[in-house]
């Protein structure tokens, strides 16, 4: 089974490699070369037991996309994104990744004519308010943001290139995912990571919003796990609808921190520095809190069971098992 | 003020024109100019008292948008679309009109600066089965058709530029429209329009479905309404959510069918020929029956108040005022 992972220098991208190379496998078949494409140079993960080649370009430049079509890969996970805080700043540059870039790979595959499975990660910023309290699956996408906007219409595409038989798509709504890794990106969500992130390594985080600002979070190895399951479950068992919010775990950011005073004590939490940002706080008031995603729930998609172990992961993936507080 | 109609020379962008022309003005402010745009020359409306400038061209093509901004029009009407039939078949042309065309014309708003209200056709093939009975304002868009896809990016390209304050946009869901007068076009729900129109003239029609099949209706004089309405209704009246589906008329063939006959008379009934499609009854299938439209009747969009009147308003504004049979 050949993989193409668009996106694949970022954290996501990075996640799913290595856990490739770990199992060797996906969904049971045996990888037999893997290709990580960027804007970018990806690291190659270590152990594998398959070629992995490394690419990089610009992907909705004319001809870029029917590159990594050549060796007509079976999964394609297309990751790939200028993420939403800097899609809102640079209107121009978000269109033309976010969609252009999509639009250009989905028609490299359909001249590829191959029809392989195509792995979309959308995002919950296609919901902006109002909205109940938990969003159904059923709810329609309402984005205020040119992010959410570019997400939504790639859900679009992906749903009638699979209609036409073109690609086998699933397009999956990550839930924030939660503890990001690394250095903070341009995203305003940063601080659900930050404030867990710098903590358990001594260091302070900044919290600009109230604690009762409730959202919706995965941690990366769900998220890894979301994307393993779309590229193997049958589209039949799908059906036509091929956008899925994928579950998650809905808690206040007062919740978050009670999570980490329990995995890490008060040291940890006293780290966290409350300097409200009205800017912020707008945004924020706008994103989704809790859904019902009962529909990917039921085709096998599963989440963290609590915040608690989405903070274990963090300090299991990214610390070595070790609290630094 | 200055109005631009982009599909000037389809059915609709006809009747606005002439709604235009005989008001010599829209929403109380006088039209100043009138330009109508098409692939194919627009007929001016007789008797208005404003210039009216014929113009034709490929809206997608490089800079050919542009010309259209050259001087600022106020209001823009963006009707112009591939229809479903004809972007079911032919993949590349109805993503490019219906898709390029839109952006390209969005892009051209953008760069003309001056953020005019531009008033955009979207459809209710943005839905397809399953569905609720009748659907409502928040219910998702799960389009069967390319050009429903088209129509559902349209609208969210348009809120997404209204929101960046690059224009002040509307998109209305158009019912379907009918009577359609003139000859049959590509667009497969034909025979709904076909089975009133033909006998009202003393012809045979063909009816490819059964009688309980239920669509929702709204007639050419009710659909100039909607465009008027949505050209002149305040963008806070509206709010962020720009997208409204119209109301319309709930009917099924046989009540169809049974206000012919209270219309014209057993003799026009008689004229309906059924001829069972199995290809034509599983698309059908798969459209919508029925809606809550109430966000749009709250803001003064106001349908047809019976199929009956729907039949009237054709013999009135097509026929002079007779029937044919």
């Amino acid at each position: 089974m050949k993989v193409l992972i668009v996106g694949g220098a970022g954290m996501v991208g990075r996640k799913l490699a290595e856990r490739l190379a770990r199992d060797n496998a996906l969904g049971g078949s045996p990888v037999s070369a893997l290709t990580l494409y960027d804007v970018v140079p990806a690291t190659a993960p270590d152990g594998a037991a398959f070629p992995v080649r490394i690419s990089t370009g610009d992907l909705p430049a004319e001809g870029e996309a029917d590159k990594l079509l050549a060796d007509k890969p079976d999964v394609i996970f297309h990751l790939a994104a200028i993420v939403s805080g800097e899609a809102e700043l640079d209107f121009d540059k978000g269109y033309r990744i976010n969609l252009d870039g999509t639009r250009q790979l989905f028609d490299a595959v359909r001249r590829a004519g191959h029809g392989p499975r195509v792995v979309f990660t959308s995002s919950i910023a296609v919901f902006g308010s109002p909205f109940p309290e938990a969003i159904g699956d059923e709810f329609f996408t309402t984005p205020l943001t040119s992010y959410g906007t570019q997400k939504a219409i790639g859900e679009l595409l992906l749903s009638d290139y699979t209609r036409k038989g073109i690609f086998d798509g699933v397009a999956i709504r990550l839930p924030t995912i939660c503890v990001r890794p690394g250095k903070p990106n341009k995203a305003a969500s940063g601080f659900f990571s930050n404030i867990i992130r710098e903590p358990l390594v001594g260091m302070e985080a900044v919290l600009p919003v109230s604690e009762d600002v409730r959202h919706w979070h995965a941690s990366p190895r769900s998220a890894v796990g979301f994307l393993v399951r779309a590229a193997t479950i049958s589209g039949d068992e799908i059906g036509r609808r091929r956008t899925l919010t994928m579950p998650g775990i809905s808690v206040t950011v007062g919740e978050q921190i009670a999570a980490l005073r329990k995995v890490a004590g008060e040291k940890a939490v006293k780290l966290i520095r409350r300097t409200p940002d009205q800017m912020i706080m707008d945004v924020v008031s706008g994103w989704p809190r809790n859904f019902d995603a009962s529909r990917a729930s039921g085709l096998g998609f599963t989440a963290d069971a609590s915040f608690e172990d989405i903070i274990k992961v963090h300090i299991d993936d990214e610390l070595g098992g070790k609290i630094g507080v």
